[in-house]
């Protein structure tokens, strides 16, 4: 579990959890497996959305389609659509023509403007929207909508992840109580074919749209940017967040960012703990780098070697593989200065490797696989720790990401054919 | 196999093919399997070296040595020493003290200088040389060197590599008989823990120092530095490349300069072709982007794409993974005009899928796995070639890596404890 930050408190729920917002899930038939594939969100009237985008430069359809929307309104938008089944990428000229129809019909039953509403797809790359069968089931979906219709809508997202993923958060805020909600799907930066991080945020203070995205982008930076499990940018990733309520003052700005962190870094810890055959969460905490970005961009890189990966995997403490990693990353260091932590053990001080009781280790990384690690520096349960000092800068930085097992190759070797 | 290119014939022998070139390889005890782990080349005086050295921030004390001599003589070295085991990385002042006492050794033994000397050493990081060991098997290495002593000195430099590589050319330049000569171990970019690439090349003409340096790096940015096995860099990769002998006319250098490239491009697909757990080596030809080096890093990000790489692996030709991979690369191009070619088959145009014979593309990757697959464009054997055009500008790239299997996840989560 995310540590939550004072004042926030976890409350039940997810996206509309937030005061004002209203959400449905159902199933058009777009997913062979018949399983819920369509999701509507609706934000109260004068909500501000911020968005972050995946930087592959071969980007799907509604990915182009949000950003210059968001981007046309100077960050206003009222619903969004997501459909799970087909990625919509690679599909030419019908890719756009799909998107806007969908958009265009949930609009009319909304009485928006098209251009108020935004459409996310994820699923398999280069196959078109049924759009016949989508636009069939936008009816049930829009009647479905509800303040509790959250954790529908969070189901109906997935394609191949495990568990649904959500989180809401409750505070006093210049007194009045805000609350903040999120779901997410993915259970890969990109799945196979089935592409795509999805992210999405709800907030119930209003805040001004400016203030929002510089918010959201640090918190996207400090959670979504720092995970990865198999080092594969999606063709859709994207990550949008709604406030829409009574404005803040702004002396409680930094309160909002810290709990819109948290709900982000809660959201991308379970994206990277439900990884294509992961069996535990890693999370590497790298201290002393010169500024923050050098520090996360260390411990992403050891996050996403295969080598450490799979050393976790194998249940062994290899601390070289993790020091090689954090090598390649870009970032200068001196290697002298290195200090390494796995869980308790601490395996290196000032460059060199340390005797450490390797059998110990190696049951504390089995503890954590499974599940049943309580103890210790940390986070405990289902979480292997790493802990790297690389000089004694003010730059710290988190990345999580997940084991690779032989699960994992054959998920992605018997995957489409 | 690699394309010869004119004119240059492939000869028999590695390192020693070349006229003057020496080497040997002998067991000193420094491998608990009993291994042979000593290896040496003694190049003819006046010999001219160029290296090329990890870019990893924490590097062995031996690659700083090297590139520290090699700096200071402006290119000159005669003897290289080599020792498999122990990769001599993350031994804080031992390190370097084990480097000097090695070479100063093999100097007084051949009546060098100890400048003149090189070493690499590759093996387990963070364990020291047991540098008694090493020193008391130098007197049988060198009196083992000959001219035959290139085999021997191939073998002594493996790891958990399954075969030796080596390669030699041959050619008719300025009416005289031009060798060159190579020799590399690796199964990964890196090896768990037994880290490290090396590669070693040998030429009997005498080229200046400079534009020695000018071609090594360019055929190395064309081989060595465009494979991947599992995207981890080692700590250890070295590769050194010695001239010597009668200065070749300048009006030879660009055929000089082809020979070369070619024996590296030979070394580093021999190297992912052995990668562990791999199947089959990848071969991806880029075209039409703007620059060599876009091209270039367009094929190796495809390379190593671990969804590409298992979709290989389960036979799969899942196109949108390698679509999807092309777009994080970090290089612009306009993917409505990607066109992709897998073996013969085409898969898309205009970026957009085309009907393709699924069936027979899965057919063509399973040949490749078994090494059967004899017809058609791109590379015979064991090879699967991918084409992708992404424009029409005249850069054009080839990178080279292999599939990622379940053997691959066992290999490196079963390897040190």
């Amino acid at each position: 579990m995310t540590p939550i930050p004072a004042p926030w408190l976890l409350v039940p729920g997810g996206l509309t959890a937030p005061s004002g917002f209203l959400a449905a899930g159902s199933t058009a038939g777009l997913k062979a497996s018949g399983k819920p594939d369509l999701s509507l969100l609706l934000a109260p009237e004068g909500a501000v959305c911020a968005g972050s985008f995946t930087t592959n430069r071969v980007r799907a359809a509604c990915v182009e389609l949000c950003e210059q929307r968001l981007a046309a309104s100077g960050g206003r938008a009222r619903a969004l659509l997501t459909n799970s089944g087909q990625a919509n990428a690679c599909t030419g000229a019908r890719g756009l023509a799909d998107s806007l129809t969908a958009t265009g019909a949930i609009a009319a039953r909304l009485g928006l403007v098209p251009e108020q509403v935004l459409i996310c797809s994820t699923g398999v790359i280069g196959v078109p929207i049924p759009i016949d069968t989508l636009i069939a089931g936008l009816d049930p979906l829009v009647a479905a909508l509800s303040p509790e219709g959250g954790a529908a809508a969070a189901t109906a997202i997935l394609t191949t992840d495990l568990v649904d993923k959500q989180i809401a958060l409750e505070a006093r805020l210049g007194g009045r109580t805000v609350r903040l909600g999120g779901m997410a799907k993915g259970s890969g930066m990109i799945h196979p074919a089935m592409a795509t991080m999805l992210g999405y945020l709800s907030c119930d203070a209003g805040v001004p749209a400016e203030l929002w995205q510089g918010m959201v982008q640090r918190a996207v930076d400090r959670s979504f940017n720092a995970i990865t499990v198999d080092g594969d940018t999606s063709t859709n990733d994207t990550f949008l967040a709604f406030a829409a309520g009574e404005p803040l003052s702004p002396e409680h700005f930094e309160a909002l960012e810290a709990g819109l962190t948290a709900v982000s870094q809660h959201l991308a810890r379970a994206i990277a703990r439900d990884g294509e055959g992961a069996t535990c969460l890693i999370e590497v905490q790298v201290e002393g780098a010169a500024t923050e970005a050098g520090a996360r961009a260390i411990a992403r890189t050891i996050c996403g070697s295969s080598l450490v990966k799979c050393a976790i995997h194998g249940r062994d403490p290899n601390w070289g593989r993790i020091v090689a990693a954090a090598g390649r990353a870009g970032v200068a260091f001196d290697p002298e200065a290195v200090a390494l932590w796995l869980g308790e053990h601490q395996l290196m001080a000032a460059g060199q490797p340390l005797p450490f009781d390797r059998p110990a280790a190696s049951t504390y990384l089995r503890a954590c696989a499974a599940g049943t690690y309580l103890g210790g520096p940390g986070p405990a349960g289902d979480t292997v720790a790493i802990r790297l000092v690389v000089g004694d800068g003010p730059g710290q930085g988190l990345a999580w990401g997940c084991d690779l097992s032989d699960q994992y190759v054959r998920i992605n070797a018997d995957y489409t054919t």
